[in-house]
């Protein structure tokens, strides 16, 4: 798997079966001198780890260990290491099913690529992986919160039901909408009954970012979004601004006009969701993840096995999964998006001749 | 910018303003031994091009130049760089307006980031940069079309207009819709009429892939497919299989089964689109790409002029500007998705030591 | 620290802090289906470790623990992470001289750039950070020994005195000269009791290797292994065969000479070391590495304290400090030779046509 | 090839074969705003290029056409690329001799890895490509005098012939060396007599660096020295500070002491040869870099045909061959040192928190 690092200044490289001795992985190109406040970092993991109503309530103890790269509780500029160790977890009832083909599943195309797969938990095709993102998010965001910029990200829609963002109301299940929120969760929890899931959006706002993130003409700030949340499991698309309404406009409805706002550029719309030419305008950044709906379900389903001959699969009644993976995505589309925005961030103070020349 | 190199082992690195001398790249990881087909190459060049109907109708003549990494039609191994001259542009037009800021354009990021701009033909930012994708695509595909992976390219919305695509119908604008070609031309020409634009999206099929391309966890085969397309000039979203419409389906419907056809594994639908785990699994792998309008329109645009005064911005007449970039966005939709195929072929490679170890 | 990661296919990322939690890396490039020896890994750890006579004698335990990557003692194409926890060190002795400018070492020059120094045991610029590259470097072996490629690394001078390589005498000190041996032995005890050190040479050599390693332009095989050999700390140069001394030559005298050997192309001499124009010629590759005197010596030196003031650094009695680093740097010299032999065999696979279509 | 790429952030792609349409290039990273000095250009490549007394007298006419990245003489941001149009060779000499094996040449191991391999003047793995790097460090050079920082190489050996570096003597085949520099031109012209060639040795100092370039562990400032060093052609061997001789002094002589030189650090002597711990000092960094004999000798050789038969190999008696390549080599270790000094300059700035937040 060649594909275990992300980012081009600011790097993870990530590592970690579900059911293994422990998740985890180095941060490189953290600048030195960051103060590491710990408790804010864990608070981050939390945000992700199962236990929450409705979300696939497994008991783990997600601790995180930092194990390089910081002294006296600062950055030293030293690759930062860190693990989450795997616990509370049982193996047994991925034996019993591990001789069929599971839908949705990455196991049929791991065992094809790799001709080994470590079955218990999904090994390192797990949504467990998400984590170390998390993590890497969370550093981000000590650097971030310096610039100001804000990013926050919540869901927009749980099966067939829109969601609103209110900034000021609170859910456990990221649904920030207090019309819908109860509504949200009795599909859901219907949903549990039927021993079936469905699919969701998240929507992911990038607050208070200067001009000039983004590097053309590949490295687009939307197309290293693009890229880093369809690497996300279960992702099925990506869209910036109107996206794929786009089309309805006329050119002329959809350019976001100029304007003189007490002496400075501003806009009058926000079509395009926060960039022109790849390259960040001020303005909001928006964008949305498609989630398709969880493949673990407990409803039997037709499948082959490993000779190919028909079965069942019938998951263990005792497995816990989530309804709706979109949910447990929330977090982990804000981590990407602090990622990629430090990142660029970092790349940004090299274009400049006078940047670099200013010591 | 450090932003001008794409691929990770089959690698494009291109460069060029409009208005420059000439557009060009270096394509490193070719394989040596390869023919070289110029006729294929300067053909697909070719469909890029202006000039068809409808289509900003310049007539600049877009010849391929090869100057390295071909020996006696086969490729050496070593890096091909090539290039395509500019010509029959001019740069008057632009002079009138370069004091203007364009809306939807990047020369306002570009002044920001870069702190100065080629305002000639838009520069680095031009979507004329697109044709260096095209040559690169073309290059791939000699290797691709030995492994017989074909890749089909087509408009699949312009403006509100849905296309189907068939097969066996040609269409100069890559409407490959018996029913509604003539709908969209007439769509278009009237948008021509009242000087404005329309956005659109393109469909994308990769027909007969392997099973095992793509690698987890960052680079997924959607999310290096997601990275491209947004790259590509004026696009706003990136869909996989069902994409946002997975939201709707629940997981009993969405996963697809495993089925036995004659003696291999087949399945009995395919809404995630072709990968599993970010692997492809052998089926088609269907895509869609969402392109804004064109932002260059004849109507008449309030905006700022550089010191931020109110102005109105108005195009040369005798500017062509394309009614619906998505058109123009077809090849390189599909010179992006052969490059990342092939890219993950080669990577594919070396991941088992049965593969690395035969000689 | 931008630097943590070394290879281009085969990847080390290396982590850890003298006197931190652990050290440790990630392997990314690994090929699914190698059997992981494990004792065969420990054993090699344990060629680096201190402990052995004349080297520095702490009783440190170094033990790997292998975190991810490998499934039922196969790797599974997925990130191999690692760590060997710090064990049995005293921080103390370091307190004392914090305020002093250390001669000769990275202190000075981590401070100006980082802004912060981890002072327990050097931190991130300890030579402990080399056992991560001994553990990457044994991994390579697993899949090298399948190729029948062989990678020896000995000690060629040690301050003044000349070593030669006898293939069947064993030393503790990789000093494989019966008749020098005991003279080497002598001399570093004479240094140990003038509380100083000196400096040595490596020499390595590769033999089976295959003909074609090396990607021109830059990427030659004795690029990466220059770049490889000085990363190692202390490390002053490297030579591939004839070395400096390749000036005192005539062309005529140097060039390696082809010649029939029963039925293949072989050579008449080897000056080159096992390369032409940057490509292994199937010839034994042979080239040395030169090491500086440890820095940490016992006996008194003049110094600066941070303040600028004149002082004396004396180390702590009780401190252990190698009379001649070039020891501990024969394995590593071995490990860093291991990687990048395979890497390079993993490129290789890339760069012939014949070779990628071959499924 | 998939070497053809040098750089972090400061890049190098370049590519050509000596007898094809051109040698070129693409550099990535340079910051914007960088007046570009096009007659400095041409000045660094004339030095590179032949016609000089004792270099191979071809009357090659290289010119620098700039081809992107410039907009009224300031560099944009965007890649700049550059060719040199290949002009007045002749490939029939090569015809004749091209089924015969060169010793000391690459055709060897080029046929081997690519199947194919462009016998004209060497092709890909002609000397000729220096040429590149040689505009790229010159490209660099722009940047680096805005800092102060100077670069100077010349030549330390010929043949036996040791030579001295005096500022302000002046030499055409950089032998700055007023009293050796008539013997190493009288030993050059008897080589040539004898239809045979020698190696050499080159020297570099870089003067006024600033404290902080390099990142360790395994980017430390000598190690990619080394590593482009040894990415020079014919190269055998790089050295830092007291390189191979450091093995002849004890720790307390080879550390260098620091001292208080008008309230700011100073070091009393530099056997490290300018870097600490991976990172510079602020000394002069001084470096030394062996070259072979040049391999192509008119002096008859024996050697093998493709089909392995004897044969005597006699070069074509019109053909100029250098009778030492490190005199070409000079300009082309002086590039190589401006590029990754560059390289480590823009890296630089990402290290600390505080450089970052400065905007």
């Amino acid at each position: 798997m060649s594909g275990s690092t992300f980012g081009k200044i600011y790097k993870l490289t990530s590592f970690g079966e579900s059911h293994g001795l422990a998740m985890g992985g180095i941060i490189e190109g953290m600048p030195s001198g960051v103060f590491v406040d710990e408790a804010f970092l864990q608070k981050a993991l939390d945000q992700r780890a199962p236990g929450r109503s409705l979300v696939s309530p497994r008991k783990e103890k997600d601790t995180l260990k930092i194990l390089s790269g910081v002294f006296e509780n600062k950055t030293t500029g030293a690759p930062i290491a860190f693990i989450v160790e795997n616990q509370g977890f049982d193996s047994t009832p991925y034996d019993a099913i591990k001789h069929l083909l599971k839908p949705g599943h990455a196991q049929y195309t791991y065992l094809e690529k790799y001709g080994i797969y470590d079955h218990r938990g999904s090994g390192r095709a797990s949504a467990r992986e998400t984590l170390c993102r998390v993590v890497a998010g969370a550093f981000a965001n000590l650097v971030l919160k310096d610039f100001g910029i804000q990013i926050e990200s919540f869901l927009k829609k749980v099966g067939p039901i829109d969601c609103q963002y209110e900034k000021d109301f609170s859910s456990d299940i990221f649904c920030f909408d207090s019309i819908n929120e109860s509504k949200v969760k009795a599909f859901l929890e219907n949903l549990i009954k039927e021993n079936d899931s469905c699919g969701g959006i998240v929507g992911c706002k990038i607050s208070n970012s200067p001009v000039g993130l983004g590097e053309p003409v590949f490295d687009r700030f939307e197309a290293r979004l693009a890229y880093g949340m369809l690497s996300i499991p279960a992702t099925k698309g990506f869209s910036i601004g109107e996206g794929f309404s786009s089309t309805l406009f006329k050119g002329s409805e959809f350019n976001d006009h100029f304007c003189n706002i007490e002496g400075k550029v501003g806009f009058t719309s926000n079509h395009a969701g926060g960039t022109l030419g790849g390259i960040t305008t001020g303005q909001e950044i928006d964008f949305e993840v498609a989630f398709k709906p969880t493949s673990s379900i407990k409803k039997a389903q037709e499948t082959l096995d490993l000779e190919l001959n028909s079965s069942v699969l019938t998951f263990d009644p005792s497995a816990k999964h989530d309804p709706c993976v979109a949910i447990r995505g929330v977090p982990v589309v804000k981590a990407m998006a602090e990622m990629i925005t430090l990142d660029f961030l970092l790349l940004n103070k090299l274009v400049k001749h006078s940047h670099v020349a200013c010591n």
